[in-house]
């Protein structure tokens, strides 16, 4: 049938190569833009990030955010408030300092996160407790110059992801806002895109700047590198006190908001699907998240192709019906580079309609997962859709798994860490808590760093750093971040 | 009930203080972001703005045009390809000319429209007649250094839209595919909005920069201003020869392609749902289109509490299920707050169910467009809400075509058009087509501008020029533009 040419190298083998041929040959990304780290995303890109802003953006809806929109310029009086937040940033933001012909008077930076637009505002909207808490969202885009290499889609100087940003009465409710942000998360990751993940507290010198605690969910790639896809921030009042939001509480007294902020990197996201799930064959989507879920292809041969035809349509019509999100291709190609195309595309489930099953009233399905077919009667398609379904979801997130499980490994000692450095993978280790040694380790292994303590896990006895030998504080992972 | 009090002064007496009242008591924007031309979009008017996306996003996938995002940068050799592009654009750009600490050696202009950034990857991707047509679209904002006067949603240096850009076979393609956008626009006016208009082709000296045609959508405000909210062009081959956009026809010879784009200014169309439809309750959106098409409301009297909320959850989520955007407000505000915040929010049906209501197994439906109130038995509701559905967009369009045929007058000669200048309105005139004469009109008026030639109005005899006397070539439309 001509399908079983593999286009793509091992992913495993060959990470940057598989990457970057997957990126050209589905279609989904333009290198050619020539502005470093500026990419063009194309349609079969773009319907994924679309599904994958709807499924947070529903989320979000749901838990009693709004969704806004703040100008993607900020005035360098806003942007400078929040002393730490300014110095974290300064040097990494593009400036807008004229239009037209004439020099602006107020520089404007291009944001590259929303606190600073966004809280001015909160201070004119927030007046009493009864205005808490205040949660906004905006998809978006930010402006990052990263210095960096740039890798498309992991990083870049213009990335796509949401940014929530709540103001609270309480600490308490803060607390509660970030347990909240990281299940938004954890269920998505868990179960519609089938990514397992380590949920960690980045150490103090790794928080994001002005936020006085930040977790972060980091993702394992084939290479073994990891990326952080999503965070959320426990601010405190850092930027209260500086935007001075206040609020009258019950008792009548003044006080600064508790505010926190969550970050979902959609495009990272995008990536991550991309380069998890995917193999030698192209993408492979986790079923509620494909913009296209099914596609039927017609096996047409002379003379039945009327009626083979009429089955395939009538097919469409009625998983239309049911909702899904499904497509007949009926264009002239052979069936082996329709079969090519789709699988490339990720499309998690292929009906395939020939003369023979119309004469027996069956239908063949073919998972793109693991690339079998199976035969069923024509009235049990959906039923057998929604069992590939789950079973697409439980595959891909097994799969996941299996792979994080086999990188990460116990570091005791230098030697294990230099072993991490050269094999790969994620290291759990004894730690000191000392930036110093972060840095040292960083230093040596050429790259791995310290990504912080992983939320809910229970230690025993820690002993020593494993790095410097020092008193152990804590148990964290070091990985090799993108 | 304490709903009677209007919140708002009448907008056809003093359109100003309307527009800026019901943007800030209808919590749509927010004006005190401190850089001129750039506003922040509340809660409220983003759900709006979210309804009207994915309107025209539903419509123009359906017509086989694919969505992608481009980079909001535009490198400055890009930008200047196209001479005239680059001539019509200069003196509006914003400028990008350094990033940290780092002056860049290749400045970008933040995109003032997607041409010149689509364009070089348009010459990549088409290679022969089987890559065309070419169809895709944007939905993301622009940016224009605007030095006129700017109003929140009319008239911004920010603006939100969609910009959809073809690449055709041949001319005729090309003409088919401006048939095409007009239609788009037409239908989603006609039979969702429910906003009359003018169709016009304008004048060579208000053509698009680098287009050989322009036509715009151009509807009628209440200080009878008009604002252009759409505009489709033929670009011709000026772009493809700057870009060098070459495809191989079926004979194997090169040809440039034909080319068309297609702007929806979304926060525009925002602008025109609130002016056009509003009045002194509030916002009056069109069923179709309304983020809450359905608000529930009960009317608690002590004692029959619980039954009457029953009712109001069971009729919540039947309307629910049925697929409506339905809220059932429980908050513990009185009945009267409540009608009034869902009335200044333009939420098209209410309805309110109170204990006599329930008894008699009735419900009181409540139209947003006329205020009446109408009773119905309880299983009669969505057949009422189907009926009202098309009756509100029957009557919002009929008022605003009343409105738009008021305001049209012809103009005979140069008293009529003083006549008009004074009392405002859209001119209907013979007209000598040029530019000059045009100018004359402008300054003498102090802003009518001739906004062109109605697409596929017949004409008689023409006469004379009603402003120069000179011998008349077309009728035209004059209107004093936002």
């Amino acid at each position: 049938m001509g399908n079983e040419e593999m286009p793509l190298p091992n992913k495993y083998e060959n990470f940057n190569e598989w990457y970057n041929e997957i990126l050209q040959k589905a279609e989904l990304i333009d290198l050619r833009y020539g502005v470093k780290g500026f990419i063009v995303y194309r349609p079969n890109a773009t319907v994924i990030m679309r599904e994958i802003y709807r499924l947070f953006e529903k989320e979000l809806d749901r838990l009693k955010h709004s969704p806004c929109i703040f100008p993607v310029v900020i005035p360098l009086e806003f942007f400078e408030k929040e002393a730490r937040h300014i110095k974290g940033f300064l040097n990494e933001v593009f400036w807008i300092m004229r239009a037209g012909q004439h020099e602006l008077n107020k520089p404007l930076v291009l944001r590259p996160t929303s606190e600073t637009a966004m809280y001015p505002l909160y201070a004119f909207w927030i007046r009493s407790y009864k205005d808490l808490p205040l949660k906004l969202y905006q998809s978006n885009s930010v402006y990052r110059y990263e210095t960096k290499a740039t890798k498309p889609l992991l990083r870049g100087r213009e990335f796509y992801w949401i940014e929530a940003h709540c103001a609270h009465r309480t600490k308490e409710d803060a607390e509660r806002q970030v347990l909240e942000d990281m299940e938004v998360m954890s269920k998505a990751l868990h179960e519609v895109l089938g990514v397992p993940f380590l949920l960690l507290e980045r150490p103090p010198w790794d928080r994001f700047a002005g936020a006085e605690r930040t977790y972060a969910f980091d993702v394992l790639f084939p290479d073994k590198s990891v990326l952080q896809i999503a965070t959320t921030h426990i601010l405190g009042e850092n930027f209260s006190r500086a935007f001075e939001i206040v609020y009258k509480d019950v008792d009548g007294t003044l006080k600064y908001v508790q505010q926190t902020c969550f970050g979902i990197g959609i495009s990272r996201i995008l990536a991550t699907l991309i380069s998890v799930h995917g193999d030698e064959y192209g993408l492979v989507l986790p079923f509620d998240i494909a913009p296209t879920q099914v596609v039927i292809i017609p096996i047409l041969f002379k003379d039945v192709g009327k009626v083979v035809m009429e089955k395939c349509r009538a097919l469409f019509e009625r998983l239309k019906n049911e909702g899904y999100r499904v497509v007949l291709d009926d264009s002239d190609d052979r069936p082996g580079a329709k079969f090519y195309r789709w699988e490339i595309l990720g499309v998690p489930v292929r009906i395939e309609v020939g003369p023979k099953d119309v004469e027996r009233g069956m239908v063949t399905l073919f998972r793109r997962d693991t690339r079998e077919r199976i035969i069923v009667e024509e009235k049990d398609v959906e039923r057998k859709i929604e069992e590939l379904r789950r079973d697409i979801l439980r595959v891909l997130r097994e799969r996941g798994e299996k792979c994080l499980k086999e990188s990460l490994r116990d570091v005791k000692n230098r030697d294990d860490l230099m072993k991490l450095a050269r094999e790969g993978g994620i290291g759990r280790m004894a730690f000191c808590g000392r930036e110093e040694c972060a840095s040292e380790i960083k230093a040596e292994t050429e790259g791995f760093e310290v990504r912080g303590v992983r939320v809910n896990e229970k230690w025993g006895k820690l002993g020593v750093c494993a790095a410097c030998g020092k008193e152990a504080k804590e148990i964290v992972y070091v990985a090799k971040p993108y």
